[in-house]
């Protein structure tokens, strides 16, 4: 198999952001997106505006309001918001891909209703393509613009996992290998609710002492239930775990941080949601992983919190605060 | 034993931060400083105005230029730079300190010459004294202000952490307990040498994505050597572990991530030193650490290229170019 073009389905930041990577790459891609206008956009002016100002789109990738002209192609990234991924998946397989190529997913979820990652999703719904992931803390702006970035591609198939490596590979951007595709895409699915929850203690204006400690928890949270789910333990410790959640609790570009920040400065969910494109992943995968560590019997009291934030009206104020002085006595307890 | 005041031998940032934490709690504290001068002024103005303006000193506190005045207190803590701590135990030995009462380093560094951790330095030369160690993510000017702040403390002794968390536990300060000296030491040690190279980072624009990824790399970096040294793989799992690297990492206020931050921008070393009365401990560290990492054959590429931006002359840029792409293929590698 040789990948000499792909599909992305997913004309957003990150989707945008691997379409010009490829492209840089002269590889043709096709991108798309499900709003006409700006594809028309995209394909006039030749840059995201809304998602990427002022980068340029590569000549080879073309934008497309045609789902379907994205199944051809010898490799499909997957790059929309989690909740849009079933039926998306269910009309490319609608639209016949070529059997066994592979189906990349760069969407970092957790369908609530099934409790199933998004590779599993898209192994079911197009169960004739091998799956891999792609994940850690790789903000679109600056990949988009050559900045050094290294990432982690999964895949059950070492194969697989090797020909997309060498398919990413640029002299900035430095895709790991990895056979745990759970713990992959667990640590960027779960570490975005913990970026909500750090965003808030910045809002209410804790300090780094306060945030220091919330995120050291929040890294022990993720990987207890992380493990529970079936990743692994040194997944968590490398840059699809611990490298993405301080990335995304301490950085200014993070949109789900972002979002806790508005939180904790007492917007509401609406309001803080309202004023911007972007999905911030953190909120469903909040639900679906309180719902999945509630099924376990796992212990995870800041993702509780978060859920009684967002979705109960829990005051952020009292709800940090009550998150800080659950402490033990010793730390290993 | 029941400890009703305190010593603390040096009259930084933190180590007034720790006077004015025990002050709040009406506990009488000498606090010692070597320069007569400032302790007067601290003694008349009730503030230490180079380190923590804005913060008064409780009148519990009494600044002092006689360290023997420290020596008759139940508990002694020794807050000065990991340079001056033999010097200053030797002194303290010499006002022969009450027998049995713990001393508690507050200080995070490795001594070059002999690769001692900061307690194994002051049991060595207070030998009747049961040591402890307080460490974690724990900006001074935030404790100073009562902001969250959990940290760690550890003793081999059981009772000693337990009476020292008691004694020092506020509504929002809480140190936890740990039996680990030589891990919690080792990690508030190390993680100030990775800072540096976070702060370069910094200094040389290159983003998050390259941030998190020299983070992530040199928390792999920091429990490989400390667990080499003596530590638990767990401690470096938490607060002063993980939890101060990522502050310390991240923060504005670390003043070893800021020395980075004017190394990457250009300063040389002595430029970016001499402005400051705060001593970034990371700099002596790097040397011990790399001594100890080669004379027990670790493999420390981030010590080891610090070593030689600091010491070496060693371009910043080319130094982080080259860390940065020393990647294996597969992230367990």
């Amino acid at each position: 198999m040789t990948i000499d073009h792909a599909g992305i389905v997913g004309a957003g930041g990150w989707g945008t952001a691997l379409a010009i990577l490829l492209g840089s790459k002269g590889i043709p891609v096709k991108l798309w997106g499900n709003e006409p206008d700006l594809i028309a956009e995209f394909a006039q002016t030749r840059e995201n505006r809304p998602f990427l100002p002022g980068v340029r789109i590569p000549d080879c990738v073309e934008p497309t309001d045609d789902l379907a002209a994205t199944a051809d192609a010898p490799l499909i990234l997957v790059v929309t918001p989690s909740k849009a991924i079933r039926s998306v998946a269910a009309r490319l397989a609608a639209a016949k891909p070529r059997p066994g190529s592979p189906i990349l997913s760069c969407t970092k979820g957790i369908e609530f209703e099934t409790g199933l990652r998004m590779t599993q999703l898209l192994a079911e719904t197009l169960p004739d393509h091998p799956v891999a992931a792609l994940s850690g803390p790789s903000h679109a702006e600056e990949v988009s613009r050559g900045a050094p970035t290294a990432v982690v591609l999964a895949s059950a198939e070492p194969a697989v996992a090797e020909e997309l490596q060498s398919l990413f590979s640029t002299g900035t951007f430095r895709p790991y290998t990895s056979p745990d595709v759970a713990g992959v895409e667990l640590g960027g699915a779960l570490k975005n609710i913990f970026a909500i929850a750090a965003g808030i203690c910045d809002g209410l204006g804790l300090g780094d002492n306060s945030k220091a400690a919330l995120v050291t928890r929040s890294l022990a949270e993720l990987i207890r239930l992380g493990v529970a789910l079936g990743g692994k333990r040194e997944t968590f410790q490398g840059l699809s775990g611990v490298g993405d959640l301080m990335v995304t609790c301490f950085s200014r570009h993070s949109r789900n941080r972002g979002l806790g920040e508005r939180l904790g400065r007492g917007e509401s969910l609406e309001a803080a949601t309202a004023s911007s494109r972007m999905v911030a992943e953190g909120v469903p995968t909040t639900r679906s992983a309180e719902r999945l560590a509630r099924s376990l019997g796992i212990d995870t009291p800041i993702i509780d919190t978060m859920r009684d934030v967002l979705f109960e009206k829990l005051p952020p104020h009292d709800a940090l605060l009550q998150l800080l002085a659950r402490h033990p006595r010793a730390e290993e307890e």
